[in-house]
């Protein structure tokens, strides 16, 4: 038998699966790791920490999604990277070190505080699962805090939320939680009244949404308005208090005990060894048309992590899961076929964010359409995507139930048990 | 408008959410107060545990629930009860004191570890949403270490999962294990043989299912034995030490990563001030044939804290859902009609445990039964207790879609994030 070569992703999210699908498992023999157990889906992350959706409905275990027929051949290995070693050519994960001849890097970004002091441990996030439910815990929790309170203050603070941050995932856990405050607080919450719920959203640059069409940024806009959401434009924070007091940098002030960011994102980061990446906006791996990280020869970086400017994107392509899907195809089908190698052009499907019930926006190429069918586009486009038939078919009975029902069953409070500590230790 | 007296219960179980449907809301002023926003149903902790089930699918958020027809009228304040004053006559939670006049204290168990040392914290246990949410989490990350594990002596201790408890939960809990022995391990974990995987139920006394008929307890230990899981009766935890060591007090010792503690419950503690409550087996609180604390005029205890000895019932009522439910509207109508009060019997409507899929046992009074058709009592039942239209579909569908294909998409492993430090302090 040949030697196969040993292909190493780190990361499975829509780029490193795409490649998985893809790549020949005949020829190569693949492994990926990923400091998850399964793979997840971003984009509705916020309705999972708005208590819509189930953590569970909107993502696989990836053993499962290995024994189907497209993945057979590949093995997952459960662990968080730390160190890419490219001269022994391994990566060492909290748990192994992994031997590789080809690094396909799929690693995604994470929250990027700016370094504003004690954000990190003050804000809710939602870049993962866990961020999600997080998230949702604290939201029910000051819900059920301001339902017994009585001091005007500090209910004004419990029941003050503050977006940060006016791009689609912004945007959209503003619109959820303003519905949150127009159909649930009212029925559920008989001690609190609506009015007294503040929904704040804000933005640094002079237009939500700003990745979208001028068309889409005013729709938004006028959807969250309905939804008695108070956006703020051209707003930067600069700091967020052990009190709760947020100041901004033209020296205004708002205090509210749940700030949500979404204002910006970092790469992920590994320790390289003999190795130094080149430095690009956002922490991102510089690449060349092939995706190839610069610099190596047997390091690949696809989807968020990866910087590809070309002449289209002289500015690098958008963060999108379409970018990272395309890539690790192409990616994948080089490999394959290195002979008939192509190099990396993003074919540019549009984009998309939703605001509350029967309203989203929609850019395709150079249309644009709201409202009512743009909701409908959203939600087939985000079933379509969505990994596992019974993942679709909860979701989309989770929808059809909230929508006739104004309601939601997943509003749980889960405190954390005590951590035990694992007698095994690596 | 005549001053309504105000009842508080602790509790929102089987039996405080029986009492609050039958107690008179236009003659009492009704406060319930949780730890948690939702009713939970302990019967399928083990199902949650072995990934069978969502927690939300088997919770219920509170405020959802009053705002049915039979509990209109009560209210739900959030929060940890830490003491009751019987002197003031309040009760102090976590957040807030509340004063009553009628207190029904159905506060449910906690485990028991009966003073061994370290247990709480090398433990996995099953007395809560959250408590099974962690052992789940713990029981697949010990087969995802294992399958990248190549060290022998560690791969054993990962792979050994010792049940310590032969209750209805630790049968449970063990036949689920069995089946993700048998099912699960050969298809998605291809580096595992399930030959590899010990699952270990331990019980104390000389049969399973002590408080069923013996019938039960040999059906039981049939099939688990079917299930591959190795039952050891007459043995007794002593310690678990830091290094995966379990000893027994015969000597005896099993190495095994994974203890899930089902062994024993007692009564949940509260600071009582100005009042000492009786002594009783279990730390539960001695009641009068109405439910009243001993020693109380104002104070009733129902369900699994309140221990009720009568003539049937000499050692007092089993700490089962049927007891507190039964109570719960004893005491309600009780208080709705003082003139025609009645005193507390339990009617016993049987027992019952499930092994893995296809077999149950069922004690009826003087009737067992076991295999297919127990099993199919077990689910009617079950499902019917189930509170809320949403969540009995949610789990009906769940278990026919994992009867059919032997898998279930529910096997997360959910890392927590880092906790914010929520800047109002109470």
């Amino acid at each position: 038998m040949n030697y196969k070569q040993r292909i190493v992703v780190i990361g499975a999210g829509f780029g490193g699966l795409s490649f998985c699908k893809k790549i020949d498992k005949s020829k190569f023999d693949v492994t990926i790791v990923d400091r998850n157990n399964y793979h997840s889906f971003p984009p509705l992350f916020y309705q999972v920490a708005s208590g819509g959706l189930e953590p569970a409905s909107i993502s696989f275990p990836l053993r499962r999604e290995f024994r189907g027929k497209k993945m057979k051949g590949c093995r997952f290995n459960y662990g968080g990277v730390r160190t890419i070693d490219t001269g022994a050519k391994t990566v060492i994960t909290e748990y192994e070190t992994i031997p590789y001849d080809i690094l396909i890097i799929a690693a995604g970004t994470t929250n990027n505080f700016f370094g504003i002091p004690d954000l990190q441990q003050r804000v809710c996030t939602l870049k993962s699962t866990s961020q999600a439910i997080r998230t949702r815990n604290e939201v029910l929790l000051r819900l059920e805090r301001a339902a017994i309170e009585q001091n005007p203050d500090r209910r004004r603070r419990l029941l003050t939320f503050a977006v940060i941050g006016g791009g689609p995932t912004g945007v959209e856990i503003a619109g959820a939680l303003g519905e949150m405050k127009r159909y649930i607080i009212k029925r559920e919450y008989p001690s609190i009244s609506p009015e007294e719920v503040n929904v704040i959203l804000v933005e640094g640059s002079d237009r939500l949404l700003r990745t979208m069409s001028e068309a889409s940024s005013e729709d938004a806009l006028r959807d969250l308005r309905k939804l008695m959401v108070e956006v703020r434009l051209n707003k930067t924070m600069k700091s967020y208090d052990a009190e709760g007091l947020i100041t901004f940098t033209d020296g205004e002030t708002i205090t509210a005990d749940t700030v949500i960011w979404t204002a910006g994102v970092t790469a992920e980061r590994f320790d390289f060894k003999n190795f130094m990446p080149g430095a690009c906006p956002g922490g991102r791996l510089p690449v060349d048309e092939y995706n190839r990280v610069e610099g190596t020869d047997d390091i690949y970086a696809i989807g968020d992590i990866s910087y590809h400017a070309d002449e289209v994107w002289q500015k690098g392509c958008p963060q999108l899961a379409q970018v990272a899907i395309q890539q690790g195809e192409c990616v994948a089908a080089n490999l394959n076929n290195p002979d008939k190698s192509r190099p990396f052009s993003y074919n540019d499907k549009g984009s998309m964010a939703t605001i509350g019930r029967n309203h989203a926006v929609v850019d395709l190429n150079k249309v644009h359409y709201s409202g009512w069918f743009a909701w409908i586009t959203w939600m087939a486009v985000h079933l379509i995507s969505l990994l596992g038939m019974r993942n679709k078919a909860v979701v989309l009975l989770n929808w059809i139930w909230s929508y006739f029902t104004f309601s939601s069953s997943l509003r749980l409070i889960l405190r954390q048990s005590i951590n035990p500590s694992s007698p095994v230790k690596n």
